[in-house]
């Protein structure tokens, strides 16, 4: 993977969330952007606490040269959808599980939009898919830039699967001790 | 109760909704509203494809003199939570039920607020209930017209009373002519 | 904010839950209550095991001068609900979580009311934000206290405005440090 | 069975829901009482439009000579457990389903009642089962009318079985002349 | 209370669960019974384990002097209903919470009966109150021992309360010295 | 496809449900049976009215020379559980929907057995994958007849893919059509 | 907008669903893609039934000249994950609901992804959205194109909100009519 | 128990799952299969990041000598579906709980397959029902094997009625001396 991340680079991707308690989860997106050299900016933008604020982040982001805007929140989580409402960049809204119902109200909140106002929501905590999928929509251009993330993308899936079959070869190698003959033969108790 | 609906009055209730397709659902409110005499305005107010009007429509509420907001919404509900967040007044929300989910999704959306910035919400197309709760916070004030509004809202609950007591007197009148002695005897087939 | 959380004042609001064991929670509500200057008193006044206290409770709560009543309960949270049968007071219900189903029985039991009693519902174990909506609403009267509190709920939201904005510095400070360049840029495993 | 409904006499069974709307629910209930021949009371008894008179009504109920009490409800069906507070008699609980949710809340609020005040809940809409659990109750009476009772429970059970036996006779008989050969072979669209 | 638990009367209550891994939840019906002086016997009877001795021992129940089952049972919780099925008693049934789904497969399992075949469903993990249900069904009867069990009841809630009501004493006393004035007077940081 | 559904050959599948109202919902496993010739045996066996039918049921299925059951049921499900703790055959259990929650409490019923009892479930109203699974299974056998199975299901296979393919080619043929140029170049109005 | 759909040019955007019967609902990508004008084909490519040909089809995708693919599907929803994991580029996910359980199982089925392999997810049945979104997909490219589209998103905003606003005067004036003094002043029944 | 695990024996049964993490989950399954001496083979087979070794793996399990699967997976757990789909054999899929959500996401992920591609689904987390379901559809065969394993089911549900009785053997003593005159007769506090 030819690029590296840089922060003073133009950010290409804004990484938001509704408060620093959601970095703990969003901090995988910034991972995946930065393993495919992305350049980014991190900010906490809360649609309840900083409407106003919120609401220019998301009017003037394609201004500012971003092309992707990557929105965590928890709860009633309104700020992927309000952020999609006032840009038309592409958002990705990552649920944030808080204390009860497992992210599903937050899941819920983000996905449900209605017709006119898209959001790209991953999966509960997902943020690392988050940050992937900005990549995967940064390769669907035109430019050089996005031919060569397509290949960075492909490699990547070469290394998922590389990864993935090495454990199977780990796992067959286990059973293989655990099982053999003579071991395991006991009936569990329950 | 004394007071009619006077929409040329200065409204005291704001009540809006995402789309007028919500209307239907929300209409119940208005009724509640007027039958309290209680002056209010009505307005499609999007948190999706108007959120600057929506964004001034919160802030400039209380200084417009309303007192109360009533927000209904579907889905990924973020209207009332989003006038929460930009207006000092309280903020009822309804939880519009869209063809799926059975509004489960709207009252999570609605209800799952973050500290900081409450929504007061109502059961799912509980429009009748955000009027009467209306109504209840104008008679929770110390001037007259709140004394005048209380008074109306015990009236309210001895009419629930009435009306429940003689669907009682309905009921045991029903129940005697179906259940008399020979009638009802057979046992069902299932 | 001028005023300070006075016990021996006449109180406003009534804080009541079905079990001290509640009080954790239901604690926050007190908390926000007490910045804004509101005298509040706090009991137990459980609907099921103490019925009849419960019902006058409620019964004689506006009498007693209280202006609003913050009710928590868990399970078949019946208490908030049970009293706003028996007051024209608005009742602001906050659902408990308990051992088993993350308080979404605790929210149903609250906000599902039928026509007539509305219950003014928050998030589940959202007790701050129910002393909140206790003192919009006390904010929502026409007299001078209301008015002060106006102000002050203006003033508060200026406050988490003011911390979100700081977080939000901090994060970007934070990341800008962490994802300089040559950081962060191994591909994680997973 | 030997006894038949007779609503001149005293009533042991007291038949109570929150509006005469859940009559049709419960009027599945009532059969079953008359089909066994137990002398019932029916009425509508709102915990949140008559809660006084809800309070009497389970306070007074054995004394009236009352030994079961079924209610039905929906939503945040607070009338079993508002009973059950007050009566030292087995309530049993109908969640009622309204419009959304299935009567999923109706189920939780009846449910999930705190430790000290049970509630025996049956399925949703299960009226009927209601009615057969209260003659069950009867019949574990030690006086000869539970003798009676039980007897006739078990020639009940016995119907019921003849009832699905011939069901099944009917579905062999169905299922040969179908599937007979030559028809039914071919294999379906999708 | 008079009488006092014990083991070597005549069981009226059968208390059987699916595994001895349900005893730590199930426990507390047997507390509640021996509070009560109900002799009762306690059993695994394990529906998919011994479905011969279940069926066996439904069937036998009433003839062995059983007047009341509370069975207990998790996930694909079959074991009340099955008794249920069986015995012309009345059948209490416990959702027991295993390690996923906090008990709603339980609870939907044995809730949701088939008519014809009713059983009591108390709350997730509420076994305290199948015993106390199996109280009140025992004290529905018309011999000295229900008259005798019904003063108990009376006697239990009245002591509910008292103890309700010095939790309310305690809760006051403790937030008239922590909300004194000068104290709780900042703001939370959230 | 060589053989033909013949109900005069020994049955191979006991296909039972616990009324004949789930025929309807069923009848598309005995469709799928037949397709593939084998024989099949169809009869209501309730768990909750014939209870001691349904244990003998399952006791003596592989004895008469059964090799797979299918069982439908729905609510409180039982009957696919229970005939699988009394035979040794594989178990299809086919969760059918009733009039409230969709079949969610059917398919937990079904599948969330105990350790040591397995039940194979399909979706819910899967009766026609039941019939496919049940053949899978006698396919997954040693003998000639298993083999002509494997066989029909690599058929079967390409006879869905060859279906689906010419869908494809109707929908392309379609849009082509619809979205011809000039067409479907309305922006929509909500 | 000056694009118009135009078949003939290179489809930018496939629109694939797993069977025809799910084109009710994703026609609604189809005309948003039309209405900017973005070439797309459509197609039946079914996960289960056509495994290697849709395999085939998300590893040529990239190379064909596609952009985007949007997959519908519902139920076990496995197609656009699937595609997922074979193309670098974005796939946006749409949850067709089917005859139960309101499209939850396919929302759960698509969002759910594990970290490595993301799915843009939309809202149930939201088939607009996912036009919509691959609409803005395409106009972050930085090519003359996505510019172009960009200014159409734009307009796009601009309309939805000229549409809310009128509808906001539609009502206004409704209500004005129906609430005029005198009218609507009666308290319903209920 | 005649057989032991002998895995040089060609493998009867293919236990697969999307990563090594879900392993100790789905070690059960394997120790089931061990204690009846059923050879199988363990591996990782990740339908997202191996898919065209996962669709190879199915497509030649029958051919290699495999008659059963068994495959485990998590979240959007596409693997037991769409080896399903291109596999004549029977799948039976396990649903492997996740951070979030308790499982019930891959449990309608992999239970709702459309018509056609059946999964043989077991519990939450069920593996060791997994294996035995295998064990079972092994045991329905025509061959020696077959009935040999029959009878090994046999003597394994005599074994699991033993460990149960004894269980309430245990249970019924401890009971018997905790519960004795005097002992457990003090009502407990809440």
């Amino acid at each position: 993977m030819s690029a590296t991340a840089n922060p003073a680079a133009s950010p290409l991707v804004g990484l938001v969330m509704g408060s620093d308690s959601d970095w703990p989860v969003m901090e995988a997106a910034a991972d995946a952007l930065a393993e495919f050299g992305i350049p980014f900016e991190a900010d906490v933008v809360s649609a309840h606490r900083m409407p106003t604020e919120m609401i220019r982040y998301g009017q003037t982001a394609h201004e500012r040269g971003l092309r992707v805007i990557i929105a965590g929140a928890g709860g009633a989580a309104h700020l992927p959808g309000m952020l999609a409402s006032v840009t038309p960049l592409p958002v990705i809204g990552v649920p944030v599980p808080l204390k009860t119902l497992d992210g599903m109200d937050s899941l819920l909140s983000i996905v449900q939009m209605p017709a006119g106002v898209p959001v790209a929501t991953v999966s509960i905590a997902g943020a690392r898919n988050a940050g992937l999928l900005a990549v995967r929509i940064l390769a669907a251009g035109t430019d050089e830039f996005a031919a060569s993330l397509r290949t960075d993308l492909l490699d990547f899936a070469s290394d998922l699967n590389a990864v993935a079959s090495r454990k199977g070869a780990n796992l067959r190698q286990k059973v293989s001790e655990v099982f053999a003959e003579g071991n395991g033969s006991q009936r569990g108790s329950r």
